[in-house]
């Protein structure tokens, strides 16, 4: 049951890879991210491969308070459950994670979606929960600024257990359709959620049968304190960042601590952290690569980049000059994780230039370039380390990047026993050696 | 540009065909509602046809109030958008038309996905707007009640109009991807929406390009007077009733009255009303066919259904005694068409058994049966009186009266010059005849 291979998931955010400027490379793609086609090719090479997911990130905004933005970084893109709904029909063994705002949409409605997204796809459905941090955001849905940090987690945990409450109002088995009797369901099986919290007041049942997994999965990606407590609380994955290996492992251990409170184990939560990954047949050539991105980045963006990382506008400072005092953590609330590296940046004094050029050209996940052997080798450390149970692939250029991992990497990865050769069978929760879920629910006798 | 042959629409809320108990029909499907292929296989039935859409209906709650519902009528259903996105990627010409209640969710994500879905399918997208009157619905969003009928619509307007503004947001070659000179989008090109409403603020921009019909299509189906409002001032399509051609004349009058108010053409707004075509080689057959389905229906049931659309409770009631006295329609916050009907059954003094009987075996649309001639002739009266642009085709059971409608009046239409026999090029709008929606938000020199 339990999985011993490597979970791989290939991540996007932008549909031109995880380098913001990904879109300018000479061999990304051009409008053709605003079709269909374009993802399904990007799905079937993922199952050429036996990927295990395609996890698409989202925002509910436009990343445009400074200036460079619209012009050069306009995240327009897809809406991810439309995307990955379409792609359930062309298809098979893929699992589909679209990130969704629990800030600010409706349980019931959310809970709708990927439960018939979960019956379309024959069980392959998963949500990454997320709560909106930026001000762009808050601003699409009638607020002048983002919720407060904790409030915000304080309500997507009451918010995913509104969800599981109404994926459980209908019992396995509840559906009888027994034309002779005239029974469409037992009513003893079909049960209101009568929920009544601080943030939502959900009556139910769901007008959805049961998820085939019974719970889609629950993917949750926040490093702050707050939420690896949801992830310890209610996650099935955890997307994390790490640098090492130690860091790695003390990240497992400090979950695996949360999860002990809530009453649960390691193998229940999958850990997988991101890396970017490059082939390249040699360390030249990995520079080239890297110095084409870099070169594809006009400096504006950059510095308004930070500016929006801790919400200080930047573009009027000297740019070799030292970061400015940045807002308290504790208080902040926009994204802690990208506030916690800009600290870690101004206490190595870094300028505003450098940081600017860092924080464009490397996402937090680290880039793993090299031979397919020496990128098979390090994923290999990482996953025997114990620290994580299989990766987030965030290929820098998209499809180039994760077409070279498909056709160099996951063979020598195959060959080592590391990853699986085929699908399992059955719903993605049995692909990754993940239990179905329990109903919360149901009446027991 | 306009279009002289019919516009015909397959619709369904229950995907087991439009009669209350049509799962219960012995050759109607049973687990596959919860499956892709099931809607797959209609969907490429309804383009053998060169049949223009699906339209597939909604409810943000299961009908539960009243006692024999979930035991015998459990909506339950997949999420429409979801169903609509999956067969975006296996359907190449028909309409995709949703239902979406705009009292329950939130305009940004509601214009996302529809212009999501838009992109996804080359401009087949299309929302019926509808304000959720259940009560049942109003609980499962933190409510008592059902919102009041006028402050509905009135949310309703604001909301359509705020979608609209946020689906113009990106103008037509705003995307240039330019990578020589790195710009993504021409900043003067997208637009912040800045919406400050009665009871919605936002921002935007979208963070979707402008879709390819520039606006997917908008759909009404509400027949009090103001949804007749809603659908003259925004709609491009409107889903009516009618009993009589002097009736449904009577209403396109009224309809186009209301659309020169807002400075409209009757050219701009199609209106299709909602038929039940039943194939039948005789008389004896079609009465076959309808005493089979009234036979599947539990009474207690079709008192229920009464109870819940007048808001009293009438199964302590004599079945074989008259209607109570019925709620004021200018005050009632339920759904008014549906009351207007029972306030006239009570006029003609029918019992609530009667009633019952009428209204679980009987849709709002009138059933026509007959054969593929017989059809073709009412279709063909209706249509050139000129009381409608085409149907909404309302099978009582699916999907066998679908498959006989298309095999039999389908072709009995084409040879009369009344359906299509291919579909027109393009976008939705361009096979529909409507004019691809100008931007509100651009500038012009």
């Amino acid at each position: 049951m339990n999985r011993e291979s490597m979970i791989l998931g290939a991540f996007f955010f932008n549909p031109q890879g995880d380098h913001r400027m990904s879109w300018r490379h000479p061999r990304a793609p051009g409008e053709e991210i605003f079709d269909l086609q374009y993802y399904r090719d990007v799905a079937a090479l993922a199952e050429s491969a036996c990927l295990d997911a395609l996890f698409i990130a989202d925002h509910v905004a436009m990343w445009d308070t400074f200036e460079s933005n619209v012009a050069h970084y306009a995240n327009a893109r897809l809406e991810p459950i439309t995307l990955l709904s379409a792609l359930s029909a062309v298809t098979r063994d893929l699992g589909l994670i679209s990130t969704l705002s629990a800030s600010f949409s409706e349980p019931y409605n959310v809970a709708r979606m990927f439960a018939s997204l979960d019956h379309l796809s024959h069980g392959r459905a998963a949500w990454n929960v997320v709560t909106s941090s930026m001000d762009e955001e808050a601003m699409n849905f009638g607020r002048d600024s983002t919720l407060e940090h904790a409030h915000r987690y304080e309500r997507a945990t009451e918010y995913v257990e509104v969800v599981k409450a109404l994926w459980d109002s209908w019992e396995d088995g509840a559906v009888l359709l027994d034309r002779k009797s005239g029974l469409f369901a037992d009513p003893g099986k079909v049960h209101r959620v009568e929920h009544s919290g601080r943030h939502f007041s959900v009556r139910g049942p769901l007008n959805v049968p049961r998820p085939p997994q019974g719970h889609p999965i629950i993917v949750q990606a926040g490093s702050s304190g707050d939420g690896k407590n949801l992830a310890a609380r209610h996650a099935d994955m955890h997307f994390s960042m790490c640098r090492s290996i130690e860091e790695g492992l003390a990240y497992r251990k400090d979950l695996n601590e949360r999860l002990r409170q809530y009453g649960r184990t390691q193998e229940s939560l999958k850990i997988l952290p991101g890396i970017q990954p490059v082939l390249a047949a040699s360390q030249a050539e990995a520079e080239e690569k890297r110095e084409l991105l870099e070169s594809l980045v006009p400096e504006r963006m950059g510095v308004d980049l930070v500016s929006s990382w801790c919400q200080v506008d930047l573009s009027k400072m000297p740019l070799d000059g030292p970061l400015p005092d940045l807002p308290d953590e504790e208080t902040y609330d926009g994204q802690r994780s990208n506030l916690a590296r800009l600290k870690s940046f101004k206490e190595h004094n870094m300028t505003i230039r450098e940081v600017a050029r860092l924080l464009t050209n490397s996402g937090a996940a680290p880039v793993v370039a090299g031979t397919a052997v020496q990128i098979a080798d390090f994923m290999e450390e990482w996953f025997k380390a114990g620290l994580c149970d299989g990766f987030n692939l965030m290929f820098p250029v998209l499809v180039e990047d994760m077409f070279d991992f498909v056709h160099g990497v996951v063979p020598e990865l195959q060959r080592r026993g590391l990853a699986q050769t085929s699908y399992r069978p059955g719903t993605l929760r049995d692909k990754l050696g993940l239990i179905r879920s329990p109903n919360s629910l149901a009446v027991r006798f």
